[in-house]
């Protein structure tokens, strides 16, 4: 916590769309390769400090006393050549500065609440973020570009075993890692990834395969996690059971899992080139003249045209584009980034003029002042 | 009627999208002006020769007798410096060819069967032609650009006069020139608009104003006539009554109808600009990127955006696209035309493929063979 530096970094974080994740991996265009289709992948480890109420009956002395705890870990993680972390305190930010970090993924929306003694504490390079008093006392989320949830689980688990050493966790040899939601205790991690489905979603079998993963105890959710729609034909899959499992036994789960979903999305893209060939070719091409022209995106047809193109670069239709681009362009669209760019806020009419902008310029290239 | 001219005046007949009405009388963007609202003007005088029975009843042998005497009359035209003439025998031409001089708007649909002596006699300017054996043994078709429709009028009577030296008319004193059809009985006039008037339509005033034309004798149809919908937010407004009424009051009962419909017409199109510029601004633009990027454009698709590129031009929204261009584009996206234009028979995807081709280029100048 260099706190000479906060002001920098804090400006950064909050107007830069960049993040860990949103670098690409992959810039290449042969089709089908995990990279492109698997947008991020995600672990978040659930720890609670043993003795000490869990969030909910939480006291402000004791809040503060969990607080504390925690920062002095932050300082060990520093230490450790772990990275520098930025520490913010959910009550000194804006609701605006909130919902801008939740747009990048980089807090929970339970955090965006900014109830007394909830922070985060955000790794400069943005892959790592520790939030506390969150619905547990700590949550340890490490968020990277790719199909890469092995290493996020390393980097995760790394950070872990220091904080442990500072730090008394709540634990129980038979239960393991105790914390508020039982659904999480034991590894109190869930791992998941954010998968770019349109060959299934267009050749409608979503329902299909998301019945298939409740069933392996996976879940999916939408681009901004429960309860939103998969928009831009993006989802959130992830581990919905921990207890009885090791961490081993759910990273293997998933990755089992998101291969299959990748051969069933490579089979449905060779699908509707064969069958639909030329009316995916005019989508992408129409979706390159819509994001270039138009004057007014609403957030849905924003998302939409985005797959379409991020499709078209998979499948080699449209060329030039980066793909870091268009994982930033998922978070610039947002209203709370799209508010703070213009510096105002906007109503809906006026975000979805400050949305088309951003795309003419963007992706079009035009000259236009956003 | 010069043969030795005829192939080369055939094939620019044939394979030219541009016509005497598609050029256009105004460039300038200062909103509303008539010719900018008014594509074309028309004016047809249909005409019978005395003591030979009407088309339907037609033998072949006064058929022949009937061309024999309008070809010589054709010829007084001409010898009357009233321009070159190109006769063209439905029979002589393909089916193709055909549909390309019906989608020039240079003969009519019942000439499009191509019955024993039907035929045309098409001006080298295109401004003019004259069908034979049609519902009428003559039409006198005058069609010129913009809103002018006493200038068409002019030319179709100075050409009916020359015509009438040579051709015994049947004509009676009592209910002037008879007709197939009584209702184009008397001074055989029909004179017709194409406005093009996307304000009343967005602002659903079409049922209303097109009954309203009914009360006064006029009728409404789409861009190709009887029976077709206001594609592209064209129609061709024209006189339902001829009988009992001089050609003059026939022309000024249509231009007092269409200075009406000029005015509604601007009126919505201030109403929409008030109260809805940023979802016309976003259709002009999104038009503009639609018809320079997609790759698929169904018929009606391509005459909407087509329409609202005009919209934008007229209203000062976008600039740089000559509106002869337009006209033109009109015709070069019908199935003939396009088809013509591959040199080969083409099924609906592939004619939404090629149109859509026709649309990258002439649009979006992108270099793309058609």
């Amino acid at each position: 916590m260099q706190k000479d530096n906060n002001t920098t970094n804090l400006t950064r974080l909050l107007t830069s769309s960049a993040s860990a994740w949103t670098s690409s991996r992959s810039q290449s265009c042969e089709p089908g390769q995990d990279d492109q289709i698997v947008l991020a992948s995600r672990v978040r480890l659930a720890r609670n400090l043993a003795g000490q109420p869990f969030p909910a009956h939480l006291s402000p002395e004791i809040g503060q006393k969990v607080v504390a705890s925690l920062f002095l870990a932050l300082r060990h993680l520093e230490m450790a050549n772990n990275g520098k972390y930025i520490l913010l305190k959910m009550k000194d930010l804006t609701p605006l500065q909130r919902s801008l970090l939740l747009e990048k993924h980089l807090i929970s929306r339970e955090l965006t609440q900014a109830l007394e003694n909830q922070a985060v504490a955000i790794r400069e390079d943005e892959a790592v973020a520790l939030m506390l008093n969150e619905e547990d006392h700590l949550r340890i989320q490490c968020l990277l570009p790719g199909f890469q949830p092995e290493e996020a689980w390393r980097i995760a688990s790394e950070i872990d075993d220091l904080l442990e050493e500072k730090l008394d966790y709540a634990f129980d040899p038979e239960l393991g890692y105790l914390t508020t939601c039982p659904s999480n205790a034991g590894t109190g991690l869930r791992a998941s990834v954010l998968l770019h489905l349109p060959g299934i979603i267009l050749t409608k079998q979503q329902d299909m395969l998301l019945a298939q993963l409740n069933k392996v105890g996976m879940t999916a959710r939408g681009f901004y996690g429960e309860g939103t729609k998969a928009l831009g034909h993006i989802f959130q899959v992830s581990n919905q059971v921990t207890l009885g499992l090791s961490e081993d036994n759910i990273l293997q789960g998933l990755k089992s899992v998101v291969s299959r979903l990748l051969e069933h999305e490579r089979q449905a893209r060779s699908r509707l080139l064969q069958e639909k060939g030329a009316v995916i070719e005019d989508q992408v091409w129409r979706s390159y003249g819509i994001m270039s022209q138009a004057r007014l995106l609403p957030g849905k047809e924003f998302m939409e045209r985005l797959s379409y193109l991020r499709l078209g670069l998979d499948l080699g239709i449209i060329e030039g584009i980066d793909r870091s681009l268009l994982n930033r362009l998922l978070i610039e669209a947002q209203p709370a980034f799209l508010q703070q760019a213009k510096g105002q806020e906007l109503d809906q009419l006026e975000r979805d003029k400050e949305r088309a902008k951003l795309a003419n310029i963007r992706i079009g290239k035009t000259q236009r002042e956003v």
